[in-house]
């Protein structure tokens, strides 16, 4: 255990709480009180949430097959955690409520308060949860979703009716993995899951901390840096509560592991939206990013960089230099892996002589094309099949002078077979130094590969910058804990990881 | 017509050939000859290419069910195309042959002239066909694609079969758009092709143009100016051949339509690899940006801009200045959007008096949420309904300060359905200014949304920055139009093509 114990052991009360009360359960199907409390009766019923679980609502008997309590005092049990989504102004009175119960933790949803000018309301809610030491998330946030303890107080429902009465996914909920998400914008959250659902990345936790009367940013990495479970964080920001704190925090959570910030209000348009979206201060962008690279944290440029960089480091192993080589069957695509490397600070220097003496008695023997060119790209053309692009991964691996491998197999050409993928995963096994993939297309085959590579947790990616862009993630990352003296351990902890977790 | 009409006669054989003989088609499956010659049968077959079609090839009496022809010169007919696949050896006599057919256009798909060092077969090709006036597009090219005549010279089939013997499509060829693709590259050539068919994008024309003995991109942007069929061009680069002919083309077309240039080779590692590829020069970069900034050229930054780009100058019209509004129901997105904007030269300034007041008063009318923050972007929160986003759109465009919107209307929320998408196509379509949407996910509704916008021809993107970026280019592009002083004849075309393939 690391870091802060006592916050620790608080914030655990949000994602295995042994009771929660859900204030404002609701039997009307589009009221947020419906979703959230139907979550946790799905939950419970597969037995995935294996709490207690208490419907408060005073005019109400039973919801969904649960005895109703008209209040949070009536409950005869003990409560854990309280999930709150009635209107604001009755907020304080369930507080209090909860400080009489002794409620550990409260989720509160609703919104009301100083985003929308209403800071007394605020304050006495902060107030009575401060003096009964009730941590608070929110309120004005989505809270939870925790796919292994079954906590999800996403009042989006999963799936959506279209007019034409057609059932879609809406908001769908991914499945358990290794990224914990921490954002400021609910909205952003939401479109996150929906995100990683989509590319069948998984979640460990998710966190929407809204006004964080309470609870903030660094409290959650402190979590995260003891949750065993979560091996990234992706964290939304548009200001940051306490900066120096925040600093220390994320110091300790990225020596063992990665985090991925996107920080926006960068500009004074920015700023101004930050302001009156959550009331953030956004404050300098050149300060921000300072202090992000100081603690080691990965700074995203945009959303999709903030998703394909946490990939890259949830998958692979930082880089132990810049030295990258890229192998190709296209030229023209391993040209613009090439520019975005070296523009952001990667080298794609000559191929060690030791890989290129090889490569070139393979030339010689007909075991790669006449006309492969030898240099960095390795670009094995047209003529590439799988066994050549995999016995050259092998070769440029087994090279001390290099850091890290982009493939980039264009399918397209005949003699490419999926079954490239499966051998050159078995292959970079062997290694731990990071291989990234890409494959350009957005029809069957491409769509197939690239599937397949993640299916090996190598990550594989539509763009050659794209992928570029993972590599120097990678590098970034190794760089800055070779520079706090903890790159050998991390490796270390990756490897006995990788090898737990094959083809997960 | 416009520009210089010898080549634009000439470079039409290329597309619309009344007679093709393909020199080295064969009976052999795996073979280019084969898949080349299976190509203009299917299409044939199926009425796409109309005109005559003779395989050449010494040792076979007939392909297909065609007679074959043991040369050239015993096709009893006239020959307007040849596509040759023959070893290189062979292309020299191959172009005599042509030479005494009068043959107006050689496509030549054999690879292993001056890019494996051979420079005096391909100088000997070249002579040939300069003298005998044959127009000659490659060697060591993908040559044609053209959706509406039928010419398809791509030796990678459509389809590949897995080791697990599933079909799959691998090399999809789009369906006929407006979108003309020029590349050096042919394996960025069909990852081209890959990308715009599993967008639904469609395409004009497309040319891969290899070594370029002869026609290079220059003569291609000069015959896709005078093809009413293109509406915007894709052109992929490692180098220009000649630059000052390249320039005055460009200034040409791109007074008429807009040109997207990806060039790459941008840092030395970069340029290394262009030279060992196609054996580009591929010179300073600042210099081909002022180049391209001189001729009108959109330049990407990477791949996903080149193609996102592209789509937005294809669907919409340009800007008429840098004032845009963003509408959202997603604060923390919209301060993304915000961001990127600004950082590249847009304005998100203050909203507009005149759409303020009416906003405001909607606000009171509870005609959009109490809690609506009534600045630029415009955020309708999470309490936004389908109307609300309609109406509040309809009421920005029509102020005249502003030059384009970016609605991003994140589908989670439970107010907002499916049918603001028809709605917003309709509103909009009142205005000649550009609207670019957004919306975040990768799962079912998120992808039905982005593809519903697409119907209506506004361009739709995973990611804020995207939108953003896209509008950029609508400015860019307008504001070169505005320079040249044809911002309001391009325009005026713009509209009336607009009305005449409506929902295409």
């Amino acid at each position: 255990m690391e870091g802060n114990l006592q916050i620790v052991e608080q914030v655990k009360f949000f994602f295995e709480p042994k009771s929660t009360a859900v204030i404002g359960a609701s039997k009307k199907v589009n009221k947020a009180g419906y979703v959230i409390f139907k979550n946790f009766v799905e939950n419970k019923n597969s037995r995935l949430y294996r709490g207690e679980l208490y419907p408060v609502n005073p005019n109400e008997d039973a919801i969904l097959g649960y005895d109703c309590y008209p209040s949070l005092t009536k409950i005869p049990n003990d409560v854990d955690l309280i999930v709150v989504v009635i209107p604001s102004v009755g907020v304080p009175k369930v507080m209090e409520e909860a400080a009489i119960k002794k409620v550990k933790a409260a989720i509160i949803i609703t919104s009301g308060f100083a985003e929308i000018g209403n800071l007394e309301l605020e304050r006495k809610v902060k107030e009575i949860a401060s003096k009964a030491k009730i941590r608070v998330l929110g309120p004005n946030c989505l809270g939870v979703y925790d796919p292994l303890t079954g906590i999800d107080t996403l009042f989006l429902p999963e799936t959506k009716i279209l007019i034409s009465n057609e059932e879609v996914i809406a908001t769908p909920r991914p499945k358990p993995g290794e990224i914990a998400v921490v954002t400021q914008s609910g909205a952003f959250g939401v479109a996150s899951l929906d995100y990683l659902a989509g590319r069948r990345l998984g979640v460990s936790r998710f966190v929407s901390f809204g006004n964080r009367i309470d609870l903030d940013e660094s409290d959650f990495l402190e979590y995260f840096l003891n949750d065993d479970q979560t091996k990234a964080i992706l964290c939304y920001l548009e200001g940051i509560k306490d900066g120096k704190r925040f600093m220390k925090v994320a110091k300790k959570v990225t020596k063992v592991k990665p985090i991925v910030a996107l920080k926006t209000g960068k500009t004074s348009a920015g700023a101004k939206a930050a302001m009156s979206h959550t009331g953030s201060i956004a404050g300098s962008d050149e300060i921000y990013s300072t202090a992000f690279t100081q603690s080691g944290i990965i700074r995203a440029r945009d959303m999709e960089e903030f998703f394909d960089m946490c990939k890259a480091l949830v998958f692979q192993p930082p880089t132990t230099g810049r030295n990258i080589v890229i192998i190709t069957d296209a030229g023209g695509p391993a040209i613009m892996a090439a520019d975005e490397c070296e523009l952001r600070g990667l080298k794609i220097g000559a191929l060690p002589e030791e890989c290129k003496k090889v490569l070139e008695s393979m030339r010689m023997n007909g075991k790669i094309p006449q006309f492969a060119s030898i240099n960095n790209p390795v670009d094995l053309t047209g003529s590439v099949t799988s066994d050549m692009l995999v016995s050259v991964t092998e070769v440029v691996l087994q090279s001390l002078n290099v850091n890290g491998v982009i493939l980039l197999g264009l399918h397209h050409v005949p003699g490419l077979q999926e079954d490239y993928v499966d051998k050159v995963a078995m292959v970079s096994k062997n290694f731990l130094k990071p291989i990234i993939a890409c494959d350009i297309g957005e029809t069957e085959m491409a769509l197939y590969i690239r599937a397949k590579f993640e299916k090996f947790m190598i990550p594989s990616y539509s763009s050659p910058e794209d992928a570029a862009r993972a590599m120097v993630a990678l590098y970034n990352y190794g760089d800055y804990l070779k520079s706090q003296g903890c790159l050998e351990r991390y490796l270390t902890s990756f490897k006995e990881r990788k090898g737990s977790t094959d083809l997960h």
